[in-house]
């Protein structure tokens, strides 16, 4: 008899990405409720509702177009039915929706349930910041654990080779959310440290922007990789300086190391950053003609940061970070970036 | 009064390249003598002395033109000569012409110097491998550091920003040879792991042929991290299964991580790899024809690598440089390298 079930909470690029995997995985094992629910905020499609297109054709047409979920994927627009009997939450929505999420969620999930957040981004407000998997723990009263690394949706949905991490603080909540996710293209490495995997996909983007103003400096390879050194450095002293048991070991993970120079390699926080180089155009101006209505994650966390490091009179402990809130912020040249290290 | 005198055995781009540091280092501090002499492999340039044209034009117009060095490096053809009264000795040769020198140098120096090596590379024999640092202290009997980092001669020449990591036994020795190479552009870090730094300049060519691979598989950005990042762990395993006293830390360091991604994002390794995959030529053709000359460490280092965790019975702990070993020299297809991890 299965003893669990699965909802996935969120529908876009990455949750049905990660919906493909979760379908096919539950349906290995005897443990797992084979249907897996999955929220859908419902839109039209050319005048059809999503989650009927996708119950029918077996696709996200809208947010991952060509690749077939599996027929267990049940896509539901209300998110109550999604979750009432779940013992396996999986947040995947943007983060500007977890607290609105949360409070409708709240006493109308099964007690035992645990939660996995493959979030990124940090909730900061006038007092400093707080986590995602906090948010979700302290609103639900349930664990969570945390997924991220160095995984691009499309990349994933085609089941091109990459690893992710899981974060755990109980270890059968890790192996548990282990089995639903991991694949033989998609390993998935388990580690007792939330914390450190989460402030991983926060802050790399950060140091990413540090990566375009290299490659728009053409500074080359060796430079590049200085950047991205230090930049890993400063990720692992800021978050063990706030969260004591963050361990050096996270930093070597998936969503370490592998997330932090893919990030500096693709992406959009290190294309928008090489331009301002190039064209001398501001982080704003590029945002808006660059981006397509998305937002720059990378700028708005360094200014975050900063003003942590400002309140808390740290910032000469974190030279890069620093000084790249202040390019982007108070237009200090971009050569700047290896003059003040 | 003076203690301390450098001498630079080795003057080819990257000797020429740290001679331009070193010169202008020693001049800044009272205690070492102001002249540096350089060790040249004595040959005729356009009918004049290479060490001639060096002490006159103060440049190395063979093997680093168009840069000035410091006056105070001094080119001499005679070994013994350049070594007799040094208390520092900057190893900076190809590594095949350790030993040679080393027994040269026998007997004819002063008994309390100290050597750094800046030499890639290990010394495989039928019983197994030795480090370089190892053969100068034991056939000179003196202290010996390492230099390794994500450092190309050129760039450094040039004063383009970049770090580089000195590993040391003995703490004085280390901030001594920090202070002949520290500049604002050429940051040294020093950590207490001589085996560890100098084993990451080593292994590191094995991980760029599985680095040049996946680019010409076309895998992906992510694909590629995962591939450095397992590529890093495996190299901190064996460097620990082997040593048990080498470092997590030094990974971390220019020497470790970031020499790694300079190495797969650049270099020939990481090119006749790629041109292997997208052209199906063997590894030896392409040598010949894209290396004019120079020979590709990353095939052979696996090979020997490959024999040593074949006679220890360790291959299946080390699954990446198993099967890049095996793409090699055994004619696995190149898609193994995701499909055997």
């Amino acid at each position: 008899m299965s003893s669990e079930k699965v909802a996935i909470i969120g529908s876009g690029n990455w949750g049905s990405a990660v919906a493909k995997i979760i379908g096919r995985n539950v349906a290995k094992f005897n443990h797992f409720d084979t249907q897996v629910k999955m929220w859908v905020f419902e839109e039209k499609i050319n005048g059809q509702k999503l989650t009927d297109i996708i119950n029918t054709k077996h696709e996200n047409v809208k947010y991952l177009p060509n690749i077939k979920l599996p027929e267990n994927i049940v896509a539901c627009p209300d998110l109550i039915e999604t979750c009432r009997d779940a013992t396996m939450l999986v947040f995947v929505v943007p983060h500007q929706f977890v607290t609105s999420i949360c409070k409708q969620l709240k006493g109308k999930i099964l007690p035992h349930a645990k939660a996995i957040s493959l979030i990124k981004g940090i909730d900061v407000n006038e007092h400093g910041f707080r986590l995602i998997t906090d948010m979700i723990q302290d609103s639900l009263n349930i664990r969570a654990c945390v997924l991220s690394g160095a995984n691009i949706a499309n990349e994933v949905a085609e089941e091109r080779f990459c690893e992710t991490t899981i974060g755990y603080r109980n270890r059968t909540d890790g192996e548990l959310f282990m089995q639903i996710f991991h694949t033989p293209s998609f390993r998935v490495n388990i580690v007792e440290d939330v914390v450190g995997v989460e402030l991983c996909g926060a802050l790399k983007n950060i140091i990413a922007i540090g990566g375009g103003l290299v490659d728009g400096l053409k500074l080359g390879d060796n430079t590049k990789a200085a950047i991205i050194r230090i930049g890993l450095y400063e990720m692992r002293k800021f978050s063990q300086m706030f969260y004591k048991d963050v361990k050096d070991a996270t930093f070597f993970e998936s969503c370490g190391v592998a997330d932090l120079i893919t990030t500096c390699a693709g992406g959009r926080n290190r294309k928008v950053a090489e331009a301002h180089v190039t064209t001398g155009k501001s982080f704003d101006q590029l945002e808006k003609e660059m981006l397509n209505g998305q937002k720059l994650q990378g700028t708005s966390t360094a200014q975050d940061m900063y003003n942590i490091l400002t309140k808390k009179n740290l910032c000469h402990e974190f030279p890069l970070m620093t000084v790249i809130y202040r390019i982007c912020y108070e237009g200090l040249p971009p050569i700047k970036i290896v003059e003040d290290l």
